[in-house]
């Protein structure tokens, strides 16, 4: 039986997977956790709206009526083009899988261009515990600003820096405003949550520039209604554990804050470089695969590369790119396993951006419409909605969320001191695989 | 205006604070998390039914139209009895508090019996980061089960060993027998699920003393009935990374496990050592502060100490003692500003103990009257229920809840590496106050 080793279960992976669910091969389908992430909802979580369950359903409970798929868990390392096999680790254990197709979708990792030492202070969007730690870290600032007697401390840990005006950090920023201004007031005595001063900080001249500039512009409008402070072509020169430094058009500044968080850049998984060594494959400068127009890796139409770790005419890292990719790699494979004719180039169906502002207000861009405040929060919604009903099939899920969405509460403030300085506790105690009981890795 | 200072936003505590909201009095409520936490139901998130946000509401969001309470985050680490103060310490900075009354309701930690090295190996159930880390070690065994080659490694990661026979120990083992049996089969296609051994292991001669001969022995059957094996007067002398040291009436015997949990055994919380050297009061064996017939600390009637943290009468540690205990506590602060005669001697009103073993069946002690299986499940339900509506007033959680409960499916599987060891990593990382550029302490 022909033997499909897809690498990581984020859309690209998983959509494959499913699109394979009635083809004549084996599947092993690895992945560093037992779950999918559906990314854009992440803040949310960082934001007490949503539970991590939610928006992380297990891959074996999507995949369990799936018969010709294996599920397991582990951290690709290496790949042997040759041999036609690639390395996994897993926790206390390592193993080999042998493939004749490899679909490679590893997704990306979080990049601070260089200044690594930033993420200490300024946590990442990309994992269940970047945004648990950012949860921990936002509402813990209100609460130990609640504490301080020193009027400047106050307004440090009253002052939530976003890095990065793309989706992520738009809704991020917007979502920390609307906690500021209607979950939070009414509940401390010192503090008056509404004065805190959300900043949301870009190297470039505008937000969400991948919307266009319509969009951009209304969305810059509805932040400002919002009361979060846009600070454009404002470059980040320095990070540190009580604020930040910043290169604005007006010179140097210095912003006060204990909070301050990255949505700024991604680069190519370290499984990227080692698919590169083992194919002779070129990167682009982000270091992502640059594949072929059917999106396989130069010299091995037996290797698909898709989603964010693939470079191919300048397409954007968003989860339809990586879901029509792997869906392409999919049926290139069925029609190889036919004998039929391969499909054409990629061509990659744009379906439309969106991102929410705030309750009531998004910004949603599908084909040659612009829509934005109400009305594109209405699409916004029922595609999310559409989305989790379809693919999780929780009605409680969805009604936990509307409810909590478009109530003022947040039903998901919980965090734990642990879960707010774990991964320096972490990072300094060195590789758990060597040294826990019951070994352990953080992917 | 008369100064409450309320230590402790657990049952005891926060039950203080609403007795005490039409009182004319200034409450700071001080408790070194954010949330209360609903402490029975957090072997429900470590078993992959609700979310951590779900058992643990907000303080600030119960109280929020309390006007008459300020509640604070920090951990009360010293009283003066003779200044009327404590002090307290929160992440980078320290304060005091004067009182005029002070109630003490700091709760226990988790006892290891002179053993805290079993702690790395066996997590005990007291916190949400207990909670999150026995999940990890839970769903992540059956991952590395499957990945296991060796038949002897299958079977250590399939086998969970719960020490401790109490409410928490029986629901725990229950909860992971039926996830064995009837959420993970067909998920896997190397291991079957069902072959997982659940041990429950106890120094004492019965499961659940606390209920009564009858409900202990029916209980035992519906433990037998869902393939938990119940090791009784078996005392452990030993837990490393791979498995448990039980000295049994057959002797002394190995069990090869890689995931163990505590639930046996409580001790009083540093407070209650230092409120004993504040005010000279005895403590008894497990170190709670032994109270005088109207809960005060001896010598001291302006100092109350309620729940887990007291010791009066041989009375039990459980929710409803600290609820009783904080409203009578409430009760004798507001007669004596009233100018009225005390209340007689602190009377427990035993309203029942009830605990859940798996789905449609509980044991159930109400009065003169024992209910077990369906009925006592019902009643299990129905007083949760009725809990979580009341005090939370979400519907969605409920909601959530009874669909997560009824159906066989888990949706707050999620967890992540980092949870796994985090506590390990930060225990040896050492102090955060000290080293973390935000500081944060682990409660």
């Amino acid at each position: 039986m022909h033997r499909v080793v897809i690498v990581g279960a984020g859309f690209g992976g998983l959509f494959a997977a499913r699109a394979l669910r009635r083809a004549d091969v084996e599947i092993t389908l690895i992945n560093g956790t037992a779950y999918h992430l559906f990314q854009p909802l992440l803040y949310q979580v960082a934001t007490g709206i949503l539970s991590e369950g939610e928006i992380a359903p297990p891959i074996r409970e999507i995949l369990r009526k799936q018969d010709n798929v294996d599920v397991r868990l582990g951290w690709v390392t290496g790949v042997d083009a040759a041999a036609k096999k690639v390395s996994v680790e897993a926790p206390g254990l390592e193993y080999e899988v042998e493939y004749d197709t490899l679909i490679v979708a590893a997704g990306a990792s979080q990049s601070y261009f260089g200044n690594d030492q930033f993420a200490d202070h300024a946590p990442g969007m990309k994992s269940i515990d970047d945004a648990l730690e950012l949860r921990a870290r936002i509402f813990g600032a209100f609460e130990l600003a609640d504490l301080q007697t020193d009027p400047e401390a106050v307004e440090r840990w009253l002052t939530f820096v976003v890095v990065g005006a793309g989706p992520t950090g738009v809704e991020m920023a917007g979502q920390i405003a609307e906690l500021a201004h209607r979950t939070l007031p009414g509940q401390y005595k010192r503090i008056d949550p509404r004065k805190a001063r959300v900043i949301l900080v870009d190297a470039i001249d505008a937000v969400l520039t991948s919307f266009g500039d319509q969009l951009a512009t209304r969305a810059l409008r509805q932040l400002h209604l919002l009361g979060v402070e846009v600070e454009l072509k404002t470059k980040v020169v320095g990070v540190d554990a009580t604020g930040i430094d910043v290169e604005t058009p007006r010179g140097h500044e210095r912003i006060g804050s204990m909070t301050k968080m990255w949505a700024a850049g991604v680069a190519a998984p370290p499984l990227a470089k080692a698919l590169a060594e083992a194919t002779g494959a070129p990167t682009d400068r982000a270091g992502r695969i640059e594949v072929r127009p059917d999106l396989t890796v130069p010299g091995h139409p037996e290797i698909f590369a898709v989603g964010d770790m693939m470079s191919l005419d300048g397409l954007p890292g968003v989860a339809q790119v990586a879901i029509q990719g792997g869906r392409y790699a999919a049926d290139q494979i069925k029609r190889r396993l036919a004998g039929k004719e391969p499909r054409g180039p990629f061509k990659y169906l744009d379906k439309g951006s969106m991102a929410t502002i705030s309750r009531f207000s998004a910004v949603a861009s599908v084909g040659r419409f612009r829509f934005s405040g109400f009305i594109g929060w209405l699409m916004w919604l029922a595609v999310h909605l559409l989305y989790l009903v379809g693919f999780k099939n929780r009605v409680t899920a969805v009604l936990h969320w509307a409810v909590s969405f478009l109530g003022r509460g947040r039903s998901e403030r919980v965090s734990t001191f642990q879960q707010a300085f774990a991964r320096a506790a972490v990072r300094e105690y060195g590789d758990p695989f060597e040294r826990l009981p019951q070994p352990h890795r953080h992917p």
